[in-house]
């Protein structure tokens, strides 16, 4: 695919990855259950993901597979039948994993379990307990102030049985068998940036790099938070030793300034990627340090793998004003935003594919450049060639002495990899270097 | 001794500090004599340090061990007998080691044997010559400026003869004979700040930590300045060999922050210890670097030693205005402050005590926290205990692989060495974590 | 030498300069030429400079030598034969290696190949195209818009033919064949601050370090840019290998502040002599990492070899408003700042000379200064000597466990390193300090 058709391809990105979050945001989801199987069937019909099903009581590294729950309906109702909360208006009526429950009770007991946002009267929260085997309603403080009678009707209608656990896998070969994993979960119902965004995003990345020929193999890993990852990792050892790279994406639509969380490793090469794509992208941004809470990191982080997988976000889970309630919904992502982040996905995988390590072959002394085109003709002019980039030119050249890449020379150039990688493919070009031997990446 | 207990023992601990400061102010010490003696003697009426003495003429590496001085009397009169200065109304007023003098002398000459802090006109400057073989008065401005005669008798009593150096030590047996040694001086007469609260806290330190039971054994040391720790390092050089770490305890009295200087080693654990403790205080304080001027850490820091030891202080030496002089009295240090530096003590030897390096039992993932009683039960909530401190339990598991400390931990997670202890010990009580075999410390 | 007779020498050193700078002003230089060889001439009245010739055609790594390039003359005139543009008034008005031209020619195709600078209407640039194989003249914006008629005649009266490329050398033998080595170019035409300043150091250097006694060789090189020090790497491969530290002069006589550009290595220890000159000189300065383009460095810290040379400058080259054009001239540069300049290489060259590594002979304890005479009588004075640097003999004493070198010494200070050299020589001279066996600098 050349530049300018990846360009044309991608104007368009950001739009069809809005659409697909807004196809799956009405659906239920959960740790486990039938919403989880719907979303993948819908991203199964762009790329073709594959469903992996683990049945309930698999042991899991600590844990165990938990029965799947399916949420048929939900309701609190007046002794009049008035429905006051229902589930038919917003998913997160229920606190995931909820048992099954009907019956009349006293406002005071219902209180006991009802989650609200105090400090968003208007907002739902999301929020769920999938292994303390209780009940509970989220909604609106509104709604709970709402409850001004004595008793209420109440109803949730849930399915607690032997079952799976769900996910979905899609993997592209490429030259080597050295793999770069991106990762997004599924589990979270009616959430747009923290949980679809990343979802879209990973779907997109897949539909693009198929079309490409990559050094790398790639793997794509859509999947319920912490069991899902898990679940792939115990099914899936030996492959995990093969991940060289990787990314967990979330909350890619919102607002916010790109913000990266880097891997446990800290200095791994996926982490030096992208700070070099931020740092040289000319925007606000942030690169913080890996701490042990957040999403599927934990997982593949956990020192018994400690894989070189970060996070590449736009506002941090839990620092956008709209997390984990129903104000996380289609307002709180944008096209132009998921098309950006995907960018910098796309700039970071061309980093990771374009890192080599070369050999000046005329290492004494600068070549005579001008004589190949590739410097200014009369000095203190310019090479009068905009194809011509002439300090990055010269940091490749000097610095290519077999012990540093590209990534190193854009590291210590400051220049962005984009510019090294173009200057080392001219150097190659006119022979003036080589793969360094026995060097990879 | 528990941690309820601990805690009302210390409130008056403070209090208990100053009043030795108090009881041992008035009596004249110097490098060597019998106000060392005396003060020890005092001391061991609540500790039982023992006393050393080291015959004058000793070799003490490239120092011989001094003449004993005993200050009997000193006084500046006029010619009709009234004394303008006199020793009776401050130890200060004669220079340590003076050699002894009777005899009337010109106001010119006397003079030139005259010190003063002209800055300072009402205070009275501390000065030694131990090897000067000189004579000296110190007095106040106002007092020189109030020499209008021309003649005065002048008369410093005192002794130079063979005798003894004397210093105290204090040892306290722990599971192990790697030992904490803690410093300080003796030898300062009528400093409160700069001498008697860095004996007071060691002494206090030592009536404390013999009641509980220990890993390290601990040495006290109480010894002049100088030829004090090199005659111990000379009569000692194995058992400074088992020295581990250690503090120096000087000028812990005063109003000012905490600072501690570094031991030369610099990154040694006692180094990162204390800087742990003082930028999880919450409290301003101050690291600083070693340099190799101060106390007598220029001794256990010397190169052919280079024992990681530091100063832990408030303000340093010749940074507080009262420094050296007489104002340096009972009213520059506070049972409060030594509280606080007390307490600052205990907390970096807690951190010593209860630093180890543990293996995560369950390091494939993160194990599940929620079944033991030691997470959330429902997602955006508090784990409901304040005992359980989830981001300190996910830092020690995580980093639990067998090449990090808790101290390590504590460093990288930013957090307080004591969270991170009690969440190991919460981890080790439910088997997750387990001693790594083969490290220390 | 003394010191004093050191201070005296070097009082008129920065005005010799100057005269010397004066000298070689208007003589035409080029890459190759008779202006190099009569540049070289007057120098080497001075100091005994040695002339190499490389002939045309000879291959030097990358590059061939090109031909001889001597400009007799070069004018513009209109048809009534009056000069607009005369080589006698300024070098600067051809274009280096213009190929030669005598035609009529239209003023539109004149303008194609005048060079100015609009944004300083007044001045001429300096330009070179030593092998675009075209024809050029540089003039100023105002000579520029004064041709106002259809057609001129110009002339540009140049021998192109084979000869050779001249540069010149200068040798110092020290204790040991470990060489430093002094560079500057010699082909800038007109240009007072980037070109002669540095030459004018570098002969001086020459000529001030032959009267010493010296523990390294000395190189100094003269050169044309680029091909100079390339054809003394080719014709000295193993003499380069013998090089340990060195320095690329420029720009030394502005009114700039002091700036120096790392070698490639980074932390060389020219790098670190030079940092500690200017840290502790108390004037404002800047170090600055190595970037691949700039002077001479470029060939010197090529990767294939990778020399510990960086350029110790005012000004650099491009961030002085005069550079490469007409107002590089006489007042681009003062006697003051060429001297300042000087000083600052001298005091380099001490710490080169001066570093070594040392073991203190009394390691266990402090050393008793006083009986030596290197300390303070009486405690709270001084030392009442100025001879006696207490910080820097402690400083050297502490760290003289024989890792450490003086420059060691200096850095962890933060002393200037006279200050440390004179308490060694101090401790050596009273038997505390000896060589460190085996260790050299």
């Amino acid at each position: 695919m050349t530049d300018t058709a990846a360009t044309a391809a991608t104007t368009s990105m950001g739009q069809e990855m809005y659409e697909l979050i807004e196809e799956l945001y009405p659906i239920r989801r959960s740790l486990t259950g039938d919403g989880v199987r719907e979303t993948i069937r819908r991203v199964a019909r762009r790329v073709p993901f594959e469903t992996h099903e683990v049945a309930t009581g698999t042991s899991v590294y600590d844990w165990v597979v938990p029965n799947e729950w399916n949420l048929r309906d939900a309701w609190i109702a007046d002794l009049e039948g008035n429905r006051i909360v229902d589930l038919q208006e917003s998913p997160l009526h229920v606190v995931g994993y909820s048992m099954p429950i009907r019956t009349r009770i006293s406002a005071a007991e219902l209180r006991r379990h009802a989650f609200t946002l105090p400090e968003h009267p208007d907002r739902i929260p999301y929020r769920t307990s999938y292994y303390g085997e209780m009940w509970g309603f989220c909604l609106s403080e509104k709604q709970l102030h709402a409850l001004s009678q004595d008793e209420y009707d109440i109803c949730i209608d849930a399915s607690f049985e032997p079952g799976h656990l769900t996910y979905a896998e899609f993997h592209i070969a490429g030259e080597t068998n050295e793999e770069i994993l991106l990762s997004a979960n599924i589990c979270h119902p009616a959430q747009c940036n923290d949980g679809l965004s990343g979802l879209a995003l990973v779907a997109m990345l897949a539909s693009r790099l198929r079309l490409r020929t990559l050094r790398y193999s790639y793997r794509f890993l859509l999947s319920p938070g912490t069991l899902g990852p898990l679940s792939w990792l115990a099914a899936n050892e030996r492959r995990a030793s093969r991940i060289r790279h990787g990314l967990v994406a979330t909350c890619v639509g919102d607002r916010g300034a790109m913000t990266y969380k880097k891997s446990r490793q800290g200095a791994a090469e996926i982490d030096r990627a992208v700070a070099n794509v931020l740092a040289t992208s000319g925007e606000e941004h942030e690169v913080r340090p890996f701490v042990p809470w957040g999403g599927d990191e934990r997982q593949f982080c956990s020192p018994g793998f400690d894989l070189p997988i970060g996070v590449l976000m736009r506002s941090p889970p839990g620092e956008f004003p709209e997390y984990h309630s129903s104000a996380d919904d289609l307002r709180c992502v944008s096209a132009a935003k998921l098309e950006d982040s995907l960018q910098k996905y796309m700039a970071v995988i061309d980093v990771l594919e374009g890192n080599a390590t070369y050999l000046n072959q005329s290492p004494k002394g600068e070549p005579q450049l001008g004589r190949r085109g590739l410097y200014r003709v009369v000095s203190g002019g310019s090479a009068g060639n905009t194809a011509i980039d002439e300090q990055a030119l010269l940091w490749v050249l000097n610095l290519s002495d077999g012990t540093n890449s590209l990534l190193d020379v854009a590291e210590r150039s400051g220049l962005a990899f984009a510019r090294i990688r173009k200057a080392a493919s001219q150097l190659v070009e006119h022979r003036l270097l080589e793969d360094a031997p026995g060097v990879t990446g």
